[in-house]
């Protein structure tokens, strides 16, 4: 086990009807909120009423900043910092999912910042200082809702860049699964495989001697696949709901990667992905991570195996651990694809004749990923090995 | 599942010599510490020198306040409140196992309270503000290292009570595994025993539909079972040293118990031991858990089926789960048995001439526990099946 720090200091509020508290949790940090969100799914399911009435009750005056897109892009996060100098605006509210939520972290740091926002990704400057944040959750996924991070899309440059910092973590989420019950199918498997690949991004260590984050990965992981067939079959299944949304968050909220070394090529590789072709970040993992492991998987046989009995109950077969391993490598593409997802650029929509371009821009900063580390070469090959079904 | 609020906010430093880090995480807070420990322990094996080291490097005055006693008394707590008023002292740092940094958090509460500390036991008094507490974890067993709670002894009356407030959860704690490379046995065996017993208190519910949080428990708790007869073996193995420490911090973070209704039976009854015999709290606990557990488990059968099978590798058999679920049991104590522990009163060396009174005394604010409520004769009842070995 490595030495780690770990502090997450986000306060969940958890179950029914709980966003009609949001203005007592807004109402200890600030009388003037940014109401930050996407598209109009949140107006047409009532998320939307009960958080401007819970607002207006706590007497929070409310300034809207709406339209987030998925791949959440960089010039509303500059127009969203501009509003909140202008009406000086002291606390970000996002109400939506990661994309959201990642764009109001964006804003919270680019408010008291004097230079252009663009610096902390690209590595210029440090985050020194951001705006209290809050957020009320309606797709669980990209576990933004406790982590540091936050991914933006500079749509002249084609890049999609993050930034992490412990002052970006939301003092608040809360998190009503029954929210989640008018997700569409496609979003609530995207969801599903996010949050997958942000275990598996900690699972795949060379780090040895780790199994209690080990045995939460796997119990996180398994909690995720038994639910999301029953969340698809019966979308108002509350139990199926929370078990999905609560694992969302536990995904990512750092404790699963606590004394381990992550890898997160996987994440680099599809990045370029949604930049590109603006797909939903979860349909690219469900096509990236399992041509990741192919690749990857003899760098360290074993843990793979593992995987595979631990994760996916394949019997483990100590004579021949390459095909235990394999098993697991499977079975992970099968389940994407049982949930709907696609597991091949073709079927994901995206054409082949741009691969070279993403690998030299994935790796344009380097090798990417710790457990094998990948460079230009190895990319183009994991997106040349995700390019049909197999 | 049932609705919830987590927030922990504790920042965890773990690994190889961040004990000397100390004086930098104190100075953010402070210029002048109480420095609470216990016995010699400390001293002989050079933690005591290690923080006195990087307080004084980092330009921290110290005062100091040993003689922390396993189950700790409320006379000390007393004067460590008085010490603090007098030297104007705002800050507690806790160099120990629980019952220092219990005893720790009961004088941060006690300070600058006007009315009597014991108050906050009693229930006469809500806790509104504390001064902040730090710690260096010797011991791997209470949790108190990032918890909320307090349990203290009132020597006069023959109480042990317990308080509990967001606001008494330690700002830092410093866990090296290496620092508890020289417990002795028994110390490291109670330890495991108070952990399991944590995370027990919680997986033995009767909410339905509490999967990722049955995973997470049963997960930590397998960590503890396969490391600690490792620990034992090895004292000097980093590894299982490091599993069971940061379990021990899991099995009481309350991570584990989000979306349930928790039990904590067990250790209102093992309280009333420890205060009137003063043994080890985690000795205690190996006795009346399995005791409590053969008690109850008809109340909701299939719950320990579950365990049996999840935590101890039981074969499951749906044609016998009353079986299935006393294998359970029977494997939980033979676990303790194997790691040194007493499994009965006897072996505890506690007569059993009280146990009626302390039966009377655990129930006289009313019932304990949830997943089944006991009243007086059932705890009596308990103590009686916990008496002799079987």
């Amino acid at each position: 086990m490595q030495n780690f720090t770990f502090q997450n200091s986000t306060k969940v509020i958890f179950g029914r009807d709980k966003e009609k508290t949001v203005g007592t949790e807004v109402k200890e940090y600030s009388d003037h909120v940014l109401l930050h969100y996407g598209g109009g799914s949140i107006k047409k399911y009532g998320v939307y009423d009960d958080v401007i009435d819970s607002l207006e009750e706590a007497g929070v005056e409310v300034t809207e900043l709406g339209g987030v897109q998925p791949n959440p892009r960089l010039s509303l996060v500059e127009e969203g910092i501009e509003i909140c100098r202008e009406k000086d605006i002291d606390f970000i509210l996002a109400v939506g999912g990661g994309s959201v939520i990642d764009s109001a972290k964006s804003i919270a740091a680019g408010v008291p910042y004097e230079g252009d926002v663009w610096d902390f990704f690209a590595g210029e400057a440090e985050i020194e200082t951001a705006l209290p944040v809050g957020t009320v959750l309606t797709i669980p996924a990209a576990g933004s809702e406790t982590s540091p991070a936050a991914v933006v899309t500079n749509e002249e440059e084609d890049l999609k860049w993050d930034i992490g910092s412990n002052k970006l973590r939301p003092q608040f989420s809360i998190l009503n699964p029954e929210i989640t019950y008018t997700l569409p199918d496609y979003q609530t498997a995207c969801g599903a495989a996010d949050m997958m690949a942000h275990i598996m991004e900690r699972y795949f260590t060379k780090t040895e001697d780790v199994e209690l984050t080990d045995k939460l990965c796997a119990g996180t992981l398994r909690t995720i696949i038994n639910n999301t067939p029953c969340a698809l079959k019966e979308p108002k299944n509350y139990d199926a709901r929370a078990e999905i949304m609560w694992a969302g968050t536990i995904a990512h909220n750092d404790l699963l990667g606590t004394g381990r070394e992550e890898d997160w090529a996987s994440h680099a590789i599809e990045h370029e992905l949604s930049a590109l072709y603006d797909v939903a970040h979860g349909a690219g993992l469900a096509v990236i991570f399992p041509a990741w492991m192919e690749y990857v998987h003899q760098e360290h046989v074993e843990r793979f195996a593992q995987f595979a009995v631990d994760v996916w109950n394949v019997d483990p077969d100590f004579y021949n651990v390459e095909q235990t391993a394999k098993k697991g490598i499977e079975k992970t593409r099968e389940f994407f694809s049982s949930i709907g997802l696609p597991v091949s650029l073709e079927e994901l929509g995206v054409p082949t004749n741009k691969l070279e371009e993403m690998a030299d821009k994935c790796t344009s900063g380097g090798p990417v990923g710790n457990f094998k580390s990948l460079d230009k070469e190895d990319v183009f090959r994991i997106y040349k090995l995700s390019q049909n079904k197999r």
